[in-house]
């Protein structure tokens, strides 16, 4: 009997009813002999309810106590869910981070895993019972309650996955992985199957399908990771380690950002000290720069852009002005509207060309481009929003996305 | 400094600015130089909510799943209180039942504490912490989430009090123990303070303000338990060891209780053994027997009346039935509304004539009663309950209540 690790999203739990009918499943799969551990996430907006409770008594809550609440939203979930199945003669116990020992490290509200003793779960699978895991959640070596970083929920089931060994199954409310976001090109392909470079690139540069984390734990220990619908009648898209040479297409898709903001300093002066000062300042602000160019030196002084998160805009511009005003001149343009376009396929590794290709269907409909960077399997330009769209329609035109 | 135990219930809980009142109270008194446990309820109706959600998806819940949903809603709000204090600049640390590793033992939602490592709460208020702390769970020997029987965190309060050795302040939605219960007698008189042995006999006899577990726990291990309103501007009712010969008045406290029913059997044969036979059915199901009275034997047979709560009154019945079908013959007379008036005082024991003053009073108001017990602080009446408040009020009168 293989065992599967299933992820339930907080709009599948949203109210009783859903609930049921998530319980009716597992039922039906645990009758087709499956040994299931399902990872939930809390019920529909019970997150954010508690977080605005939070932040109602102070601006700047305290992170240990509010690791404490949040995790309650999914100790709820568990607790339905499995009184849902044991009330249809199917046998479920809920676990919550801290009681399966999920030992986290880091802050108490952005953690990660470090270890999950799955000797409860594998004893637990043996009495025959489904293990409903309460997923964002661990527990630190202080036996302070702790809630995970970005991914979450799927960080959980991935990682519960990796240790025992078996596939993973995200159920959320999109139905695959495409190979556009179908809201900005509505007759993108789904994808039946990706590879894990491949959506992590995808995913790190805006698709927000899965979080990067969560892919990159999958790559490690090679679990194959399905994303699927709630409802689980559609087949979803597989991630999983895939062949570079069996691919066809040179281009599996194209994500969109427009999250970033850029800035352009005019006149920097051409010395690595100083320019790597400039990013420096940036960094130590927790500011993440994404892409970076810089033009050929004229008169020993040179032009640079690069992207931050648009929340990082206001921050940045600060430090540029100090550095303005006390270390050297130049003067800086920003840029709060950008769209960063991203082209991953595996198959680049293979066929080259994809580089010209791109900057043939841009020249052709007239769009400019202010930063290009290329990984081994991803080119990602940063052009003007009002041609975000032609762009689009012509590179899936190309492309066959 | 001394340590205090104190406990707020559900409806000092029920928004975010009664929470936040509830911190300003105790940054008043963390100032005034106290090393603080606050054990916490649920906010307001946060209880009923989630038992209603259970009761949604299953007519009969798994209780071990049951312990885990219920004991979210303590934990919401030692999360909240800890981070009003903390942005107060009071620093403030919360404990679930399981992170506090209090082991309880018995059914998953009706546990009693076995013992709880006060080691961890030392340590805390050693660093000027204040421990925040979920009332009405804990955790049992196979780290399976639980919560308490009745007295629910009431018992948490006293139960950590008596492992520290302090006074615990109980803050409700009663100002106080009164003589009578003021729904009932408008004028009855608050009392500042009132024996343990006391308390218990009223708790147990309808006075609803405290479960008798917690109070007996405070005997048990001397712990003063203060019970004042949740606003803590008015005196409450110390309870505590009392000398009875101290006391001047004879009777404390009168308690009603209409959650009762009466059973009357006519021509039982007068033989121990069928009499204890019927007793025994009844307790099989569990059914807890309060008052018996029986008349002396008129040709071998005698009348017995019982009391048994109002709930169990149709399984009664059905029991009844059956041993009058098969056993022999009897006829019997139900009363699903009766009153039961209890007279409670420490001072009885050193002052006899109690029980005789209280039957001329009912005379004289021409009240008959079905049934009379007695201990040794207590004397317990059935009577007719249009004859009620006419009986509250004389018996008010001559006691001085």
């Amino acid at each position: 009997m293989p065992i599967i690790v299933q992820k339930y999203g907080g709009s599948s739990l949203e109210t009783i009813d859903k609930i049921i009918d998530i319980a009716k499943r597992i039922a039906k799969k645990k009758s087709d002999n499956y040994k299931l551990v399902v990872v939930l996430s809390a019920m529909g907006k019970t997150t954010d309810y508690l977080m605005d409770m939070a932040f109602k008594i102070s601006k700047n809550p305290s992170k240990r106590e509010l690791a404490v609440l949040m995790s309650t939203g999914e100790q709820v979930s568990i607790a339905l869910l499995s009184i849902a199945l044991n009330s249809m003669g199917v046998s479920a116990v809920s676990y919550t981070g801290s009681q399966l020992n999920i030992v986290t490290e880091g802050f108490h509200t952005a953690s990660r895993i470090a270890d999950i003793n799955e000797s409860i779960i594998l004893n637990e699978i043996n009495k025959n019972n489904v293990v409903i895991v309460a997923g964002f959640q661990g527990v630190n070596k202080n036996n302070e309650i702790t809630i995970l970083g970005r991914g979450g929920s799927d960080t959980t089931a991935v990682a519960l996955a990796a240790k025992l060994g078996c596939k993973c199954e995200i159920f959320t409310d999109v139905d695959g992985v495409y190979t556009i976001d179908p809201k900005l090109h509505p007759s993108a392909k789904k994808l039946s199957t990706i590879s894990y470079e491949e959506m992590i690139e995808l995913a790190s540069s805006g698709a927000g399908v899965l979080n990067v984390r969560s892919i990159e734990l999958a790559e490690k220990y090679n679990i194959p990771l399905l994303i699927a619908l709630n409802s689980g009648y559609i087949e979803g898209t597989m991630i999983k380690e895939l062949d570079s040479t069996m691919e066809k297409s040179s281009i599996t898709g194209l994500a969109v950002d427009n999250q970033q903001a850029m800035i352009t300093l005019n006149g920097v002066p051409h010395d690595i000290k100083i320019i790597s000062d400039i990013f420096g300042q940036i960094a130590k602000h927790d500011i993440n720069i994404d892409m970076i160019s810089q033009t050929t030196p004229i008169n020993k002084l040179v032009n640079i852009s690069f992207t931050i998160p648009k929340l990082d805009l206001m921050t940045t511009m600060k430090i540029m002005e100090n550095y303005k005003n006390n270390i050297f001149t130049f003067s800086y343009e920003t840029f709060d509207n950008i769209s960063k376009l991203s082209v991953v396929g595996i198959g680049m590794k293979s066929q080259p060309g994809v580089a010209a290709k791109m900057f043939e269907i841009l020249a052709e409909n007239d769009i400019s481009v202010h930063i290009i960077t290329t990984s081994e399997i991803k080119i990602s330009y940063v052009i003007n929003p009002d041609k975000q769209q032609t762009a689009i329609e012509a590179i899936a035109k190309e492309f066959n996305l």
